[in-house]
This record gives C-alpha cells, sequence and structure tokens, in this order.
C-alpha cells in the first residue's frame, strides 16, 4: 500500500476512535507495512495535529506499542466559537420566567454540541474518566458529545423512575429553584461500580442538581472526577458543587433587560 | 506544503465535518496549493474511503466548486455490530415488567451510539433531511449521533412542558403500551419550520409515540421523511406509522423465556 493512502487511513482510525489505544502491530498487519513504516506515518500524522492545536497523539508503551489520539481545540477555533455563543445567547427574547435562559436550540446544533463535546474532553483528558453521567433531558446531548471524544459510556440519570431502566438506586435531593425534595435515579445495570465520573449538564445555578448526582453517584461507590457544564450563573458564586468547568457564565437575568454572556475558560484546578 | 500533510488536512477536515459542503477554494487557501493538487488530494482520498466502504465524497458543482463526505459501512462492520448486539441483547435477564427490553446499557455505550448514528445516517442519506427529532429520554443519545452524521440540528420532544423550553405547542396521543392519554410538547424555537425531519426512537411497539411526533411535526408543516428506530418489535406487525427502519427486529417477551433479536437491514423504501 502507497503512503499516501496509508496516512489517509491511519489518519481516519485516529480520528474515528479518540481516546482509544490502537496497537501498531494490528496497523501494520492491515496496511500491510513494517512496523517502522507505520511509526513514521504516526509521526507525520502526530506533527499535523499537534502544529494544528487539533490533537495530541501518545505513544504507548508496552508488549505491542499503540498510540492515542485525544481531541484538543486551537485557540482560534476557541474563540470563534464562544463569540459565537456570546452573540446568538445574548438576546433579551431568551430570557424566561424564573430567571431562566432559553437555550435548547442552541444545544441542539450539531456544530456547538460537537464543540462542546471537544472542549469537555480537552478539559478532563488527563482525569482518567470511565463514565459520563447527566441528568435528563437538556444535558444528554453534551454528555453524548463529551462521552463520545473520551471514548466511555454516558450514563442518564433519571427524574422519575420509568419501568424501563430496571433495577434502580434512588436519591432524594432538594431542588435549588423549586425549594422542594425531589427524585433523581440511575439504572444499576448502566452505571458501573467504583468508577471515575464526569458529570455534565447544560446549566448550573445553586449546584443542587449536581451535587444530587454527586450523591447519587456515592452509592456506586463512583469517584466525581469533575462537573461540566455549557453554562454556570455568575450567583451564588458559592455553588454546592466544590469545583466545576463551564464554558460560559451567566450575569443576572431580568425580563425585559439584556443577557450579560461571558465566555469562561476551562480551568482544571 | 507537502502533499502528505495536505492528505492528512483533507481527511481531518472531511471526517470532521460529514455531510457538509466544502469548497475546494477554501481548501486549496488553507493548505496554500492549487485547485488542482487538491483535487488530486481529494481523490486520492476519495478512493481510499470509497474502497474501503466506510464513506463516499461526492462533487458538488456550481460556482467554487466543492466536496462533501457521507458515511457509509463497510458490511463486515455492520455484521460484526450486529452479532455483537444480538449477543448482548440477547440475555433473558434484560426481560422487564411489560414486556420491554432493557437496554440503557448498550445505548449508552460510545461504539454502539457512534455506529447505530452512522446507519441511520447512510440509510437517509439522500433524503435531505434537515432536522433529526427524537422523544425524551432514551432515543436522545441515538438521535445525537445521527444528527452528528447528517450534519442537522436535534430537537427534542418532552413528555412534560417545562418552563426552559420557552413557547411550545403541545398534542395529546395515547399511549400504546398504558392506553391513556399523553402529552408530548416541542419548543418552538427548536423546531424549524416545514424541514424535512428524521424521526428517531429507540425503541417501537405498535408505533404510537412515532405516530404522535408525526401529528406534532404536522403542526410545523414539517414533512416527515423518515422514521429510524434501534428495536422494533415483530409484534404487531402493522405499526402506527406506514414507513420505518429499524437495526433489529425483537420476537415476543416472556419474563422467564429467552430474548429473540434479528438483525434488521435497514431498508430504503
Amino acid at each position: 500500500m502507497r503512503r499516501s493512502e496509508r496516512l489517509i487511513r491511519i489518519t481516519k482510525d485516529l480520528l474515528d476512535h479518540p481516546n482509544r489505544a490502537l496497537s501498531l502491530s494490528d496497523l501494520a498487519e492491515r496496511l500491510e507495512a513494517a512496523k517502522s513504516s507505520i511509526s513514521e506515518d504516526v509521526a507525520l500524522v502526530r506533527g499535523v495535529l499537534e502544529r494544528d492545536g487539533s490533537g495530541v497523539v501518545w505513544s504507548i508503551a508496552g508488549a505491542a506499542g499503540g498510540v492515542k489520539y485525544q481531541v484538543r481545540v486551537p485557540p482560534a477555533q476557541r474563540e470563534a466559537f464562544q463569540q459565537n455563543i456570546v452573540a446568538r445567547l445574548s438576546d433579551p427574547s431568551r430570557i424566561l420566567p424564573g430567571g431562566f435562559l432559553y437555550m435548547s436550540d442552541v444545544l441542539g446544533d450539531p456544530d456547538v454540541l460537537d464543540l462542546a463535546g471537544r472542549l469537555f474532553a480537552e478539559a478532563f483528558a488527563d482525569r482518567d474518566i470511565q463514565v459520563v453521567v447527566t441528568v435528563e433531558t437538556k444535558g444528554i446531548p453534551l454528555a453524548v458529545s463529551a462521552a463520545r471524544y473520551l471514548h466511555v459510556p454516558v450514563a442518564v440519570v433519571r427524574r422519575d423512575h420509568r419501568v424501563t431502566e430496571g433495577a434502580s438506586v434512588s436519591i432524594h435531593y432538594i431542588s435549588g429553584s423549586e425549594r422542594r425534595i425531589q427524585t433523581m435515579s440511575i439504572s444499576k445495570r448502566a452505571m458501573p461500580q467504583r468508577a471515575r465520573a464526569l458529570v455534565v449538564d447544560d446549566f448550573m445555578k445553586a449546584g443542587a442538581t449536581a451535587k444530587g448526582v454527586v450523591n447519587l453517584l456515592a452509592e456506586f461507590e463512583a469517584q466525581v472526577a469533575g462537573v461540566a457544564v455549557f453554562v454556570a450563573t455568575q450567583e451564588p458564586a458559592e455553588k454546592l458543587v466544590p469545583e466545576y468547568v463551564s464554558l460560559f457564565t451567566l450575569g443576572p437575568l431580568q425580563e425585559g433587560a439584556g443577557v450579560i454572556l461571558a465566555p469562561a475558560l476551562p480551568v482544571q484546578s
């Protein structure tokens, strides 16, 4: 097989399988080339991705040796994304009763979901995440996108308890906005035991929901390795979860007034 | 820029942007090469993808000229996927009261979601889909994956009506399993008018939910260009929607008995 074809296949293999170890021996066999040639090809792909800031390719030591691609977002792409989202969401007609911001259209946009998933995956790339957990409904698309780039399963916390979920674990928690006791549950079979979990949601105000998820995950002896939201409100500044990453920060909302939304850099702490 | 680098970047550009027109002039400018060289590069990438059966690259005529990548699933990969899913789901412990099959863990698996999304996108590649519509909750991850490969927004039908959805359109329908009147609603701003819609869900029995979605979409003068589900039951054979694509067919379920699941080829009609 010619080098040009090998490069196309290796690029595709890496991009189609983010955060997964690919064996060099397997690649060599499939692409009918010597392992040394494959290593040179991978080095070329790595060079391009890393120069563009759109990914890193790790070498994995061990018996067979392998490589793993992780997504990165080039700074210019991140800035364009932030400007685009701020422009779209800073529209007073999005202000809903009760201090909510209408975001469902934006959170259904495939480019928004893709880039948010990449940003979350990048922010938690070194946390060895084993499962992404979200709460129905609006956080699910974001969670699916992040889970794709982290290559881990996604588990969905339900606000009710449906027969189709089988045996479930439930807890009660006090919702932040409605100040009343609510239930959340998760299917036992969908949530691994003792996993390192990333909690993903669309919106965080006080953090009561995220706190509820943390408590629910404690029943699975999970370790919450991170909390990531699309938008977090500026107030209250102290959330009920100790640390989180948000892509945007939202100022106080009043019907008839403007929307103050600012990009918030995902910061690892 | 060397050809090897151009090939890597073009492959990445196409794979990162399924079902989207990329301008050859833009590529030529960005990759600092003549349009004729870019055309040759694209032909190489197209050749590899099409020989592998993992994608097609369309040439788009017009002022600037462009290319568009659409995903395809190689038959061997589809067969391996079908065998894997049948093996995992054909487990009597998955049978739930009421004739349901437990699938939440499988539908959270990133590889399953990715391949199901590709298969749905392939099955409806020529239908000019403009939006993917699903019903909360379990269909959402499948819908997000299909929408990624079709590069269209996803709109989520809610079973309740939340303040965060803003102005919504609601209808009532008779649920198939519970035989009672239920509500479904969709946010007006998230659902485009007069769009060609693909309805995606995890499970179809009689098709009452899908029928409800079709009726709801009629309020938006949408044209339902397809209905796609992960699993459809064998009985009743006549569904309430005239045509649909399912990846698997499920035989009658009885607690204590076996699960009879068969691959169903997505057939375009």
